[in-house]
Parts: C-alpha cells; structure tokens; sequence
C-alpha cells in the first residue's frame, strides 16, 4: 500500500493519526494472507505517532501498552520525545504545571513522567501529590504518564497502597526506584529497586508497565561501573521493560553504556535522559542530582556567560541540541527524555529544532482522547461537555464501559456530581480580580451580563477596557472553527441570546482540514449546525412559537429546576451532530445531543452562574442578584439544525424571535407610559402572564425578578442608541 | 410539528415510514413536556405505516406488538388492509404463493394471516404445514404474520407443542378458533375457542398477540345472535386482543355488529372480514364456507354474468369497493381484512380503488425488514448477500442478537449452514429446461459463460434468443439502482469480470430518492462504490499489481479452498458502505463489507457454480466440466472504492486490468506459435507459472484445468471478432 504523505492530495489508506493518544487505530497491518509480509515496510512515510488503540482479532479496542508503543516507534525508525516533571510544591503550582503540561502535549511528547518523593506524602490525594499529579496529566492533560516509585522509604504494605491507588485511577506505568539511602531508619522492606520490579510483577503480572533507571556513568553508590551494570541487568531480569537513563553530557558515554548493556544481555529499550542548562543554578542543581563531573568545555562556557540566563539559555539549548542529534546519528537512542524541572521554554525549543515536535498535531477524535486504558473504548461523548471536558472526565471516570459506535439507548448514564468546584484541575484560571475586571465589579441589570457574553465573543474590549477571555462556561478564548461565525454569535449575544456552545455545519470536509478535521487521513467529516444558550423567557415564548416554522430544528429547552421541559426529540433518541466516513472503517460518529444527558449538564450549566461567577460578589449585593436572577429565570437552550447540508437556519431563525422580542417590547413600552395611571403591580402582572406562568413554585421569587426584567427590558430598549458599544 | 407531506419539498422531522416494518422508527411522541398533549395530533398526515419499532426508554429498540400497530394505525385514523391465505396442496403452491407474498408485501397490508387445517399436520414442518408458510411469510416474505389455530382436534399437548413451535419460529400472533366439531371424536381437550385464550394466556402470558373470529350475523351453529354475541364477549374477557369477523355482504350487518359489540362491553378492535367474489365456483364456495344467505341482489347479478368470469370478477371487485366505502365512511371499521382464496388480482385491484394500497412504498432500510420480533434490532448486514436475503436469514436465523450500530468486533459471527438447497424457499424458481434455455444446453468454454452473464447485465436475449433473467447469485432481474452502471458492467463481464454484486457510489442523496432512497424523510444517503465478481487468475494477477496505484480502494480477494486469501482491510474493521443521516437520529449505517463475514459467504457464493449451475448438466459432462473449473480456478474478489464523493475509478481500475490481460494474452499467444515445436506440456508451464502457484494444494488439478483455461483464452482471442454479441 502506498503510504501516507501529509501533504498528498489523492486519497490513501492509513491506519495513523498524527494524534499520539488515536482511538480509533488498527495496531496492526491488515493482511491475513502469508504472502504479505508482517512488518511496516508497506506503510513508508506513516505518521510517527501511534495509536493508543489497535484492534484485536476478539473484543473491540484493544489498549496499546506504552512498552508496545515504544516498540512500535523504534520499529518505525522515529524518534520522540518525553518529559519529567516533578509534583509542585503548591496547589497554584499545580494549576500552572496541568497548564503546561497541555501547551506541551500538542508537541506529541510519547509520555511523560511525574517524581516521587516519599517525604511529602506521594501517594495521597492532596492536590500536589505525586499520586494526584499523575493522574492529572494522565486523565485531564490526557499524556501517557508513567508514575515513579522509590521502596526504600516505605513497607511493602505502603508499596502496594500505592500501587492499587495508581492502578484505581488508570495509571499503568511505573519506573521503579530505589529511592535515597533509608537514612532516617524508616520501616521499610526493600533496599533495592530489583526488590520493587520483581514486587510488581509478581502482585500486578502485567499490568503495569515498568521501568527502571540506568546510570550510564555507573550509579554514583556503585562500587564499580560492572557491578552497575550487572545491578541493571538483574532489575531488567526482575521485569523491567525499558530503561531511561540518568543525565549525561558527552553522547560518547551513552552510547558506550549502551553497547555495554547489549554486550551482557540487555535487550530492553533504553532512553537516554537530558537535562538541558537552563541557568546557571540549574547547572549546579544538575551536578548535585547526578553527582556528575560537568566536563570542563561546558563548565567554561558557563563561567563566560555567568550574568547572563539567556545566553546559558540559548547555550543550554544548543549543547542538547548538539549532543542528541549525535545520539540519533549513532542509532543507538529511539528518542530522548528531558529532565525539564517544570519548565518548557528550552525543551519546546529544543525539540523543535530536532524535528521532534509535532508540528502538525492532527485530532484522533473532535475531543481530548483520554489514554487511560479504562476509556480506550470511549468514542463518542454529548457535545455539551465540549468546553468543559475536564468537567465531563470527572464525572465519568467511575463508569465501566464507555460509549462507542453509538450513544444508543442504554439505561441512562450516571453521572458522578461535580461537587467540588475548587478541585484544582476544574478551576478556573484566573484569580477574583482578573475575573471582576472581566465579568465587572459592578453588575446593575443584565444588559451588563449580555455585554460581558458580547465582549467575549467579540475579543473586543469590555468596558474596563480589558479582554474577556473566558466564561464560567468556557476557560479558554474562542476556539478556531468559531472564529468565521463570531459576529453572527455576537450579534445574538447583545441581544441576550447567551451563547455558551456552538458549532457550525459542516458538509463533508476532508479530514485533514486545519479548523473541523479529525480522524485518520482521506476522510470526510460533517457536522450539523448546533446552538445552545442561555435567554430569557420572554424569548423563549417567541421562539417556540416561530419554531414551527423550522421544522428541521431539534430543540430542548429547559429551565433551572427542570419542570419547564420542552423538547421536539423523539423520546430516547440521541442526535449525532458530529461524524466521520473514513476508508476502510465503519461511521464514526464522536459528538451527540442526548436528551438524558441534557438533564445532567443543565444543572452544571446553572450552577456555574452562581459558583463562578455571582459568589465573586458580597451578598446580597446587587451585582449577586443580578447574576441569580438570571440564574433562576433563564432557560438553557439548544438547537440542532438536522439540514446540514445547507447554509443553516438557525440563525436567521434567532434574529426572527429577537426581532419579535424587541417589538412587543415597544409594544408594551408604551402600553407602560399609557397606563401610568394604573397600579405599578398591576402592569407587571400583565407582564408576568406571559413569561413563566409555568413555573408554580417560583411564584414567590418571579415577580419581582420579573419585574425587574421588564424595567431592564424597557431601559434597555431606551438606552440602546446609547449602547457601550 | 409540522406533520409530513409526501410532496413537501422541505426538511420534515417524522416519526414514520411508508414502509409498514421499519425498525429506525420512534413509537411514541417524543415530548417530555407536561405541557404538550400525548397524542398524535400534532403529527398531522403522518405516514399511516407505522414502524414495527419504537424505541422505549430502556433498551434499544421495543418491538411494536401487532395490537400497538393496530392501535396505533387506528388512532391515526388511516384504513389498513390485511390478507388472509391458505396453505397450497403441493411444495411448487407453496413457492408460488410465497412469491405473491413478496408482491402482495409491496402494497402494505397491516397483516397476513394463514388458516390452520387439523387433518393436514397444520404445525409439522413440511413445506406446506400452516406452520411453514406462516414462518415463511413472517421471516422470509417479511409480513407481519397471523397464525391460525384451531382446539377441538388437539390435545393440549398438540396444543402446547404447536405454541411452542410458533413462538420458536418468531411467530406472535396466533388467531385463536374452535375449528370443526369433532365429528370424528379424536383425542381433545378443548370444545370451544375461548378454552383456547384463555390457555394461550396461561401458559405464554402476553408473548402471543391473541385475535378471535366473530359472526356479524352469528354463528351458524349459535342458538341466536344475542348467545353469539355473549360467547364473543367472553372470548375477548379470556383475553384476546382484537376481533376479525366472518365474510359477511352487506355493511349494515357488520355496522349493527359492531354496535352491539360495544353495547356488551366488548372494546377490543374489530376488523371486517371481507371476501371478493372471483368467480361463480367462488360464491358458491363462500356460502358454503360461511352458510350464509347471498343476498338477492348478488345472486341474480351472478346469475346473469354466469358464463363471464370476468365479468364477476369486476363485479365481484365493484361489490367489495362499493361495501368497504360504506363501512369506512361508517366510521366503525378501521380497516379490512380480505379473505384471498390465495389469489391477488382481485384484492390488489380493490385495495388501490379504496386507495388502501401503498404506491410510493419505501424502505426503512436498503434491505428487508424482518419483521420478526427477535430480529428487532437488526440494522446492519454485510453486503454479500444483498441479492439472497433469504439465504442471510436463514443463516442467522438462530442469532441471539442481531447486529445494530455498528457491526463491530464482535467475536466471529456463526452463520449456520446452508445445506438444504431445495428448501423451498430458498430454491431457485424457475424449472431445469427454464435454466438450460437462459445458461446454456450446451457449454464448450469459459466465454460461453462469460456470455451469459453478459446477456443477464445487458437484458439483451442470450444465443436461444431467451433473456436471461437470474444468475445463480440473483434470483431477479437487475434491481434499479443497478440499471445506471450496466453498460460499465457488461464491458466488464464480457471480457470475464464475472459480477455478482454492485452498488454504486451516492452522496447525500435525499433519503426520498426514488432509487437509492430508504428510512425516513428529510435524511440524506450516502454510499461507496462496490463491486464483487469471479474471475480467473491471471486476471488477479494482475489487479493485484494494479490496485497498488489505488490506494483508496479496499479489496479482498479470495479462492474456493481459501488458501489464497489476500486483503488490504484492517484485521477485523468492517467498512461501511452504505449510511444514512437522519432528523433526529444517530447515524445508521445498515450495510458493511466484513472480511470474517466474506470467508463464511465465499462457500456459498462458489457452492451456487456447482449446486445451482453445474448440476443442471449431466455428470462428466463437457458442460460441468466448464462450470466446475471456474468453480475451482476462478478468484472471487471484492472491491470498495472509499472515496465516494468523487466518480469511482473502479471501472477505469478494472478496464486498465483486462486490457493488460489482453496484451498480456496477445504475447503469448505470438510466443505460442513461437514455441510450436517445443513440448506442449512445457509452454502450459511456463504459463502455470504466473498462476495459481500459490495453490499448492490445487497443483494436481491445477495443470489440467490451467490449460484449458489457457488456451481457451487463446481460443477467444482469436475467436473475439466474431463474437457472439
């Protein structure tokens, strides 16, 4: 078969995607004939980025350990990369190190890995545990991740604590360590790393994937470098799968330590680990870690640049710049692992001027793929989540199974609650200052909350002169594909047309499409137009009714409490709204609007009002009401336009209603002025008759929200020439 | 909503089909509200067929029982038509009956049902047993199916095996009778029908759908009407579902009927039981039936028309019209029941003047709908057996669970076997001299048979001046869809690309499309490009090579013995190849290509050269010996051209391939005459050894059956010019 080249136009059957973490790829090459053969060479110029998920002969996905992914990218001739980090001292860090880690996920990093360090308790569930990072960057950043684990600190019963909590939260990969000298006389049962790989086996079998360290200087506590090695070999014999090596500074000494290695019998994959210069501290940081003799060459450099971080810097990148390319040349080192003391500027750098970064990241599926083994099945998700995919991950991660192929109509799905809103991987960004200069440290009506939606959707200026670049709803600016329909959304949003997710239709794009592709190589994508938003009742009324016209439209509206509950779709039916037709494979179809699950994301939705945005004001405050009341009155909406084929409708459908909002709003201004004369009570009521009579228990707390909506409305209709726009 | 119209040019969402069994289809409305009605008001011009399938809120589909359809149709207000049979005297009856079915099935009668006849093994499993033709009208015709059951000439134990044996069969609608008096007195244990409900309730609960006849004038045997009428009414208490009644010729008396029925209490559904007089022989046959008095005016009509069958026959058909009007327009029938006497002109011609007859029938699926309750959920098929259903069914007729969704990895399905090759239901139709006249008294070579594909592509008439209406593959003429690509297809099949299956590619075409449409309205449907044909093995040599240039085609070649078995698929990932996107819905994609599914189809597609052609001539014959070596040597290959927005390149693929058979050939048979003193044995080798190598165990066969081929192919060449076409 001819192979992939990105950049040719004709059609052609591959199994990869340049997404590291793809689904829905066959790990293996097709043929069932003797007469082909069974390695890669037919697949020239495949994509270097594995699958997570090839396909067995029996069952479904099949899950790609990373010992076969590694194999796999030898065999492919690639190189990669990976990364070390350690668990932040604070949960501030940890936010900002979960941050990175998705910056440098997009670079295609084979894996990464977290330290352990048994003083600060690794294995608990504190925000910066090892424990707890790990499965950060595993389950939310969605890296491969390999958690390490030293044994001379802890029991064996401490051990295997921590590694049923690792294999509870889907980590699957441990490099196994001895840990520093049990100095302190800690209970403790295993003085080597051997004693733990060969622990792990025989507790796990082949669960977890293990790896172990190699020194290829010889470990400094070695009596000598053949009795290092010897040490190796026996931690590999004990049922290491991969080595990863201690930082060196000369290529020479790696590549001698491998060819020592094959020499007695070592055939596992070795990593070589670098550490790049990233100042002059950290050079001295580097010498103390690995009680290595800095060669003269560099340490004069050094000395030269002193006073200046970004010539070492700029040194450092080249030095490992230099030295891995060698270790590529020598055909020795499959890739290369950066020691990166959390930091990313170098090691970003670096790689890309090796080639290693992916500078084409391609999406396996239209959302964030999950390598945790227990969601390697997982193919399709409700496009309500879309924004919040953490929010989704978490509430989802105690399921069995998860959907694919489709959504279907099993029992409805249990989602976990999403009690906690200050877990730190769920939190917003941002501190209540940069939040209030956003979302304003004065709400007086909720024209002021249209303008922050409007300012968001725009990136123009809010009125403090700064840039919304979130929503309670959504953490990061626009995405791409919604860039080209962002006036069309800004114009709803002033209007209080509320938008907190949408996609646009789209007709059968290639899958290799910059903005909408996802998938393998040679497909077509479509999706159908999808709109969901807050507004008020008032429009809503008018909506229902114009939406006859549009028969074409799903909707479901619903409010707070859920006993306003108006759908169109048929009972049990979920509506996909995002699919996929590629060679050589069945539909796939990742994205649904799902009733069920409607009623599970809607409180979500209605409760970010309050938990993100109202509790950044004092109670009682104006500005905290104003945030309730919509809260309590507005009503989640969303609107899938089934004819995707065509320029779609919802748009003008929208401007229709708002149109018809904003006249019966004259109407009744001035059927206001004309019946000044009556009772104030007696006007709203009339109002209130035709917005959320249905809701009977809100009864108490409707007037005079609603009251206040209809001056607003009115004001708003007087003040609009005037608008802050 | 706006409800569907047939005509409507614009996107609707509905709930229903035209096509009376379609599993894609939502039974109840899908509001969720409290504030919208639970009826069907707002659906106004539904299509009156419903689907078999709703969807519940558990679980996937809910099979919709036949009362649920009956009720539903009811409600919706549209008159149905249903139609009751006999089981035929002889096996070619029941053949042919089972064809009048199938077109009978075209016009969307609600459902069928097939009388029982004690003295005949009504519950054996003969060809003609009432147990047999139901099953066959049910799985095979795919008719919504009543089976008769008679009590007075049974034990229970008869009883209870003849159940078991119906519900084993799928069978879930039994219309309960006494049957005859049990003059002969044998072994009995019920004398009346409602002994028979009310065990039928006993021992399966709700399981059957349970219908019981009444006597618009009462029975014959009654002590009086108003006795009739109470013993009805306890049948219905017994439990029974709804009433069919007894012929009757003039409205009225079914109208009072059915007045009466309400007066006592009886609420269940009421269908009038109408039968056409066909013939003078047919009255006098109903009277005796029914002892009825024929009412004078008939008589004399009859009388005069006498000798003119016709003429009773379009009298017969102007009675029934004129009575079923009045008993529509009575509002208290909500459809009729014919009884056929097996023959369908006459209720054909009633039911479309009653304007009962569907014209613009459309599938729910690409595929027949079975609308047996334990194939409920099928969805998906491989495509292979696109042209022989039957056989499809009858191979998975013992699944569990039916394929939807996705076809999966499911561990190998188990066809079963299809050994009977004279089950009559599967047989070919048509007699020996039939097949001889269409495939040949008398065949010399491969190019005679190369011939009578070409004549079954083309319509044209074969050397006998006969068409050649089926293959032994396809049992019909060429289906629409298929009669665009016949030219391309008979260039191919003339030059010995003998196919057996083909779709052309479609993209979004409205799921109205009078060709390739199928589900419901306002969806779109797509399809790749497939093709399947025999061919020898030079040609695949050579498409072998070729298909290198093709990267986006899939293809799967394989031999009888399955030893050379060559595919570019993924191990075990299907392809689809035909899908549909739809209001509302997930995406459906009802059929794939499947490698597993291609070895288990491979046998019976090469069995049909021997069982169905071969043994049509004498053994040892030239003939047979034509036919059992292409069996033998010939490849049967697939292809699925993924690219299917674009023209598909398998005809010029597949062009460029026999041209170079063709260069290829005309070298040779230069070098032939070239190597004339030379040994014939050795140049027959040297020509074996671009073929068939692979086969090692077919080398003993090999070297005959190659030579033939060979120089048959030599022989062609040179006789090409004075072909036969």
């Amino acid at each position: 078969m001819v192979g992939e080249s990105p950049s040719s136009a004709g059609l052609v059957l591959t199994k990869h995607c340049s997404e590291p973490n793809a689904p829905s790829v066959c790990s293996s090459n097709g043929r069932t004939s003797d007469f082909e053969s069974d390695s890669e060479d037919h697949f020239p110029g495949a994509s270097h980025d594995r699958g997570v998920y090839g396909r067995g002969r029996r069952g479904s996905y099949q899950y790609l350990s990373l010992t076969e992914k590694l194999q796999a990218r030898i065999e492919s001739g690639e190189p990669f990369f990976s990364l070390e980090f350690f668990p932040p001292r604070t949960k501030s860090g940890a936010a900002n190190l979960l941050s990175r880690l998705e910056r440098l996920r997009h670079g295609g990093p084979l894996f990464c890995d977290i330290t352990w360090h048994p003083a600060g308790n690794p294995g608990g569930n504190s925000e910066t545990s090892s424990m707890t990072i790990a499965s950060a960057a595993l389950n939310y950043c969605c890296l491969e991740t390999i958690l390490h684990m030293t044994c001379t600190e802890a029991t064996v019963d401490d051990l295997n604590r921590h590694l049923a909590r690792a294999k509870e939260l889907g980590i699957k990969n441990i490099l196994a360590l001895r840990g520093d000298r049990n100095e302190e006389g800690r209970p403790s049962d295993f003085s080597y790393a051997t004693q733990l790989v060969r622990h792990i086996r025989e507790e796990y079998g082949n669960y977890f994937v293990v790896a172990v360290a190699g020194y290829p200087t010889g470990h400094p506590e070695a009596v000598s470098y053949e009795e290092d090695l010897k040490h190796l070999k026996e931690k590999v014999d004990a049922g290491a799968d991969f080595i990863i090596t201690q930082l060196f500074f000369k290529p020479e000494y790696f590549i001698k330590f491998v060819n020592d290695c094959r020499e007695i019998g070592i055939r596992v994959p070795i990593i070589p680990g670098v550490m790049p210069i990233q100042s002059y501290e950290s050079l001295r940081h580097m010498v103390k870690l690995s009680r290595l003799e800095v060669p003269d060459e560099i340490v004069n450099v050094i000395k030269s640049l002193k006073d200046n971080d970004e010539a070492i810097r700029n040194f450092g990148i080249h030095q490992a710049v230099t030295m891995i390319r060698t270790l590529f040349q020598s055909g020795v080192a499959p890739g290369v692992h950066f020691y990166t003391l959390n930091r990313e500027v170098a090691v970003t750098c670096i790689a890309k001027q090796l080639g290693l970064w992916n500078l084409h990241p391609h999406r396996a599926l239209p959302w964030k793929v999950v390598p945790n083994h227990r969601r390697c099945q997982e193919e399709i998700r409700p496009i309500f989540w879309a924004a919040r995919p953490n929010a989704y991950i978490y509430r989802t991660r105690h399921w069995d199974e998860f959907p694919n192929g489709r959504w279907g109509t099993a029992e409805s799905p249990a989602f976990g609650d999403l009690k906690d809103y200050y877990l730190f991987y769920l939190k917003s960004k941002g501190s209540k200052e940069e939040l209030l200069n956003m979302w304003g440290f004065y709400l007086e009506s909720e024209q002021d909350v249209w303008d922050v939606f409007y300012a968001y959707i725009t990136g123009r200026e809010n009125r403090n002169g700064v840039k919304v670049t979130r929503i309670p709803w959504n953490d990061d600016e626009l995405s791409e594909e919604t860039i080209p329909i962002s006036e069309k959304l800004a114009t709803l949003n002033r209007r209080g047309v509320l938008t907190i997710n949408s996609q646009p239709n789209v007709n059968g794009m290639p899958s290799n499409d910059e903005t909408f592709g996802w998938g393998q190589q040679g497909g077509y994508v479509y999706q159908k137009a999808y709109l969901e938003f807050f507004t008020c009742g008032k429009t809503v009324d008018i909506l229902k009714r114009l939406l006859v016209q549009y028969p074409q439209v799903n909707y479901h509206i619903i409010n707070k409490n859920g006993k306003f509950n108006y759908t169109n779709a048929y009972t049990n039916c979920p509506i996909a709204v995002t699919w996929g037709v590629f060679p050589g494979r069945e539909i796939i179809q990742p994205t649904v609007v799902d009733s069920e699950s409607y009623l599970v994301w809607k409180d979500e939705a209605f409760a970010l009002w309050i938990e993100q945005w109202a509790k950044l004001y004092e109670d009682g405050s104006k500005s905290q009401q104003v945030i309730e009341n919509i809260a309590n009155t507005y009503y989640l909406v969303n609107l899938v336009d089934n004819d995707f084929p065509k320029d779609t409708c919802l748009w003008e459908l929208l401007n229709l209603v708002l149109d018809e909002v904003e006249r019966e709003s004259c109407n009744n201004s001035s059927k206001l002025d004309q019946v000044s004369s009556e009772s104030f009570d007696s006007a709203i009521s009339q109002e209130l008759s035709c917005c959320e009579n249905e809701s009977s228990d809100q009864s108490h707390s409707a007037s005079p929200s609603a009251a206040i909506l209809y001056i607003q409305s009115v004001d708003s209709m007087v003040r609009r020439p005037t608008s802050h726009y």
